[in-house]
């Protein structure tokens, strides 16, 4: 079988083909272990070469369908869409948002549709679809309103994944990731960003900015869960879905002050003073209106890994990025 | 100020012109009373000329979105998006449904917005919305996971206006319409059209079909009420709606048989007997996944006029369409 994957040089994108070429085998349409015979890794930018034949990388611009439509063919069995534009890149730059976000992944879909054998879809979504006036604790049945031109973008693709799944064009699936962290490398245009640098520059002994009040409460995943979690979307049997394919991914509820006090408690007292608190409305004026907490019924009964703490999720970002060393404080 | 109605040729359209002629004033964008100097009626087919200076009439596709910016210009104050690819048919052929019901409706946002007065935009969306595994009574705040192409695309497009409106592109009010009845004038390709048609057809001394089993449980609007919605969200002070612009409105929730009891009563008892049952699994299918009963809290809040009961609707159908005659039996 082939797999693209969008967004393939970035940070997730990479991961991911790096977990599939190590297992070898996705399930195929029938339910069946298939073998991955090749992986398409599909970005705007460059990423560095894969040290396996069977991967090939792609670089161009997903919002040119026509240069879409080259990276798939008759034997694409599945397609885990992971590009976008990031929320605070969405909001800043309307046009771009549409074009990426929402147009190139309705070619995405138009694409697969006209390949006719029903090709596998994972959407990678975000909690960001919520928003607005929120209970304290989001069910998989609250309704999406979201307060961000990138929630919005991600919210109708999701309809579209599913009203595309219903018609039996496509096999989609939509997991709602909470907010990554701690994601390894710089920091990005993600209104999200400063819940990976709160943890990791400090880690590096670097200083980094907090720019939202210690109270703020946010959804998180590790990076290794939210791999696990692709490939665990992408092989669950469609019926088990039940009446729609959106799965909100279960995540560890903390505040800013649990996350630091985690870090603390990972790597001593001093390593919390690199961490400078600088208030920042348009940062805030986003990350205020996701959910903090979520109850993911849904993803449980279907088997959805998670992450048991922060503290093992701290240790697991210095275990792999930090080649274990226990020399920051 | 100029008023722009989209599906103007429709029935919906054209009573909504004929009232607004009627009052002669909308409230502006500065929610102060703007005397109506022009209303546009668009629609792909051409309707019956109105005897009032104020109407122009304008044939064509608003799928095209060169012909759909030739009805829009700077004196656009207000616009009532009413044209939409309906249920069923939206049903049957999707690229029609994705082209008028998204494309259009998104080119429509876009020329709103290239405008820069912030025109206002009441989307006629639908209770379609909803879907898949419902409570017993839909809430303001319960997800929306359509499951007809149609939901989807009314959905898709309540984020746009929702969005296009947080951006301050547009000042868009979304109304999810209840199934209307009792239309007056023939079927149509609504997979809700027989909601009417079991009231309307026997009223006229017609047989009608009933597709659907008496226990199905509808949410009804009478035509004058949704007139009077449309008016009445169009008015409302942008800053009542909170944060979002969706509005469920009030409806009646009635089964077919409480709907049929109700034209006996109105009707007598010979009239019921012109309704054949035939069940329909291409309506089932649609019409059953739509909710039954709402609690509309938000609308009554806002202060949106309901019906009182479903006979008093009835009657309201014999005064306006059939000049109030009681020959009927």
């Amino acid at each position: 079988m082939k797999v693209l994957i969008t967004g393939g040089a970035g940070f997730l994108g990479r991961r991911l083909a790096a977990k599939l070429l190590e297992r070898g085998t996705l399930k195929g349409t029938d339910n069946k272990d298939a073998r991955i015979d090749e992986i398409v890794l599909v970005d705007i930018v460059q990423g560095a070469p894969f040290a396996d034949k069977r991967v090939r990388i792609i670089v161009g611009d997903i919002g040119d369908p026509d240069f879409l439509k080259g990276t798939i063919d008759a034997n694409t069995d599945s397609i885990f869409h992971l590009a976008a534009i990031v929320s605070g890149q969405a909001e800043a730059d309307f046009d771009l948002g549409m074009r990426i976000n929402i147009d190139a992944s309705r070619h995405l879909l138009e694409i697969c549709r006209s390949l006719g054998h029903r090709p596998k879809v994972v959407f990678a979504s975000s909690v960001a679809v919520y928003g607005g006036d929120l209970p304290a604790v989001v069910l998989d049945t609250t309704t999406i309103t979201p307060q961000s031109s990138y929630g919005t973008q991600k919210a109708v693709v999701e309809h579209f994944v599913n009203d595309y799944t219903r018609k039996g064009f496509i096999d989609g699936r939509v997991l709602r990731l909470p907010t990554i962290s701690v994601r390894p490398g710089r920091p990005n245009a993600a209104a999200s960003s400063f819940a990976s640098s709160i943890i990791r520059e400090p880690l590096n002994g670097e200083m980094a900015i907090c720019p939202v009040s210690a109270d703020t409460r946010l959804w998180l995943l590790s990076p290794q869960t939210v791999i696990e979690s692709l490939i665990f979307g992408h092989d669950i049997e469609a019926e088990a879905f039940g009446r729609n394919r959106n799965v909100n991914l279960p995540g560890l509820s903390l505040t800013i002050h649990e996350m630091v006090s985690a870090l603390e408690r990972v790597a001593g007292p001093r390593i919390v003073e690199r961490i400078h608190w600088e208030s920042d409305p348009r940062i805030e004026r986003l990350v205020l209106t996701w959910p903090g907490q979520l109850d993911t019924a849904k993803a449980h009964a279907l088997g959805f890994p998670r992450d048991e703490n922060f503290e093992l999720v701290i240790r697991q970002h210095v275990r792999d990025e930090l080649g274990g060393r226990r020399d920051f404080v």
